[in-house]
């Protein structure tokens, strides 16, 4: 795996945290050059020519990366599966018959997203591995468990709906067969999509005794504070909705008493979804608009159909059900002012859920353990890790991303700040093989 | 040309209607079932499961109609030339070395347009072109002028825009090179368009002495009046402006305060253009937006840029003027309030211009003389005829179109009413190609 010579974490003194605590050392053995060089390789797939990466699920430059990421997992001697669904597995036996600690993230991006999010949790996930491996190895730590380092498949779901996929058909809240049939835009399949990445793989049943992931934080609560690394102890209750307006085609030279334009009710919903957060307080609720496709949206024809995905997220259950019956009522009325049909169905409702407090515990005390600061923390929005706590104790780790910025070109994490987020996770990681949270 | 047996208006009772005038009699010389076998077989071409037509500029579906067009033209002893813009022109020389009386419309139709909006007005104009070579070669009219029909290439612009975009190369209105270089959204250019069409023709110098066309009407008019043709005096006033809205990409899950979101004023400004109708007379001004493009129009994606098309069209200059004013005045405030960028460029402007008073009395005569009721009316929306009359006499006649409706699949004229204007076309063409307009 190490591109460069083998550098450890115990021989680089500049990236040297805390002491170790005694008995579980595994950073010892983290390559931290390693690390690095593999990450930045990592972001030349799908390279943007604004400094963030353009890989959206399925497409060939996810394709490519993954393959890279094989690779250098079958280097270093993980065996490497691939599921139904795309999610890539790389294995590591270390007690052999025994349930496997899983770790990772995606590898898949937004169209112009950042290189961070995602791509930071797969690639530190195999260094951790490596080094917990190596410890084994030493007789420094004595397993209980398997290791497991997992690429999930789209993340991201900007080409493919819903996002989560990967992991939700991992854990069965989402159908395999559904999955796989849905298309993209263009009328491509995740199926044809991931035969073409040559990623449709076989049925692959998994043990698995607890979760692990690290990914940058999408706000600036850790940059503010100063902290160093989060641990998440709930995720937000986040709510979204399919609209479809449906209005009459027509030409733009159609008088206005004769045209049902669906794009002026859509509009107005857009402004009403951002309204409905001045009910809640600031940090604790979220309403957004980010998708809105016009039909045929040609210049000289009015829209006959727009539709949207609203996103409603909250700290509290209860905001985010008060918000949608709120956007209910007032769609029933923008619909009668215009004489257009507004159609709305829930597309993803994920609950507030809280972390295993077991794994918060450990979570914290590894990474003090390192010398690094701990905020305990809600995640405001989906990760794979939230799909994985629906059925196994999950650890979802946070690093700092510089101005809270993500999903974008921009996104920026130091290799100071990466080196810190790699040495909680091994340190979790180390705990993770070893402890049973279940 | 004609598909069926030669079956004359003058051998049709059913379809005759009021006395031919004496001298122009080129009426007498339409094979009408065959216009309508003709008519009807040219909407086989990317016919939609929804009763219309998806045939856009240089799209293969497009490039099948103009050739059977072509086809059509030859066999009825047209000889058909296309010029570097790819209009299509099926040229009959009466007079040798005279000017040309060119007669047409479009074949190009909008994403789920209509089967009547542009091919009839080339179906019509082959076959009273047609008859008035018939009446030329009995001796029954004498021509000062030849003539051509002309399917314009791009009068949608849906794919490519602006649109009437091969008239205005051929007046002059539009460089060649810019048109032939401008791209639709998957980076095709017109060239590379007509030249899969086999439509990238050579210069073609025409001298042009009239211009006619007949177009289905885009309003209810002459519907709710019971009147059989509209004999057009003038254009409105058209404005097209883009609007580009350009806030900063995040995540869905990022604090309200921290966003800069495109989608939200974008939204606004539909709302504002909608409003701003209200400032003028319903019959006299009309606003809309018909094209809003969201950048990267993914969920879980804090929009960074929108584009729109804003158009404006109205009888009087000065209501438009006065309404870009207002535009241009919001949309500071807008910026201002939402911290978006947000600029503002003229696309189209089409200032209000008289059709010939010459070529409307023409009109009227000869559509009088077929037994037809007659309304002198404006257009409000943009026509070949709109780019060629800054530049030729120019007559334009509408037909009607039930419910006014207009650019969508249920787009419907009768056989009737298609007759009806058949023979006025004729009428008027057969005095076209005596009578000098300039």
């Amino acid at each position: 795996m190490a591109s460069n010579g083998p550098v450890t974490a115990g021989e680089a003194p500049a990236a040297r945290g805390a002491p170790v605590e005694e008995g579980v050392r595994a950073t010892r053995f983290l390559d931290l050059r390693a690390f690095l060089a593999d990450f930045h390789a990592s972001t030349a797939f799908g390279a943007t020519s604004g400094g963030g990466l353009d890989r959206q699920a399925g497409t060939p430059d996810h394709g490519r990366v993954r393959d890279w990421f094989q690779g250098l997992a079958e280097r270093a001697g993980f065996t490497v599966r691939t599921d139904r669904i795309g999610n890539i597995f790389a294995l590591l036996e270390l007690v052999p018959g025994a349930p496997f600690v899983l770790v990772g993230s995606h590898t898949d991006s937004q169209p112009r997203g950042g290189r961070f999010d995602g791509p930071y949790g797969v690639v530190a996930a195999l260094h951790a591995a490596d080094a917990v491996r190596r410890a084994v190895d030493r007789g420094q730590l004595h397993p209980s468990f398997n290791l497991a380092v997992v690429d999930w498949f789209n993340e991201e779901g900007s080409r493919f709906g819903p996002s989560i996929m990967g992991s939700s058909v991992f854990t069965g809240a989402i159908d395999i067969d559904t999955a796989l049939t849905t298309t993209d835009p263009d009328g491509v399949s995740v199926a044809d999509a991931l035969e073409a990445t040559g990623r449709l793989g076989e049925a692959l049943d998994l043990d698995v005794a607890a979760y692990g992931e690290i990914h940058i934080e999408q706000g600036r609560r850790l940059e503010e504070s100063g902290i160093d690394v989060g641990v998440v102890r709930g995720n937000w209750t986040a709510q979204k909705l399919r609209a479809r307006v449906v209005g009459e085609q027509s030409h733009a030279g159609t008088l206005l008493a004769y045209r049902k334009d669906a794009l002026l009710p859509a509009a107005k919903i857009v402004c009403l979804v951002n309204d409905l957060a001045k009910d809640y307080p600031a940090s604790d609720f979220l309403s957004s608009v980010a998708q809105f496709d016009v039909s045929p949206n040609s210049p000289s024809v009015i829209a006959s159909q727009v539709d949207l995905i609203l996103d409603l997220r909250g700290r509290h259950h209860c905001h985010v059900a008060s918000a949608r019956a709120e956007i209910t009522r007032r769609l029933t009325e923008l619909s009668a002012e215009h004489a257009a049909d507004i159609e709305i169905d829930e597309f993803v409702v994920r609950p507030r859920n809280e972390f295993s407090a077991a794994g918060v515990r450990l979570a914290q005390e590894a990474a003090e353990s390192e010398g690094l600061s701990v905020l305990l923390m809600d995640t405001l929005i989906g990760h794979d890790s939230v799909a994985m706590n629906q059925c196994y104790p999950t650890v979802m780790l946070f690093l700092p991303s510089k101005d809270g910025a993500s999903h974008c070109e921009w996104e920026f994490t130091s290799d100071d700040d990466m080196l810190k987020g790699l040495r909680a996770l091994t340190a979790v990681l180390s705990r993770l093989v070893q402890h049973d949270l279940r």
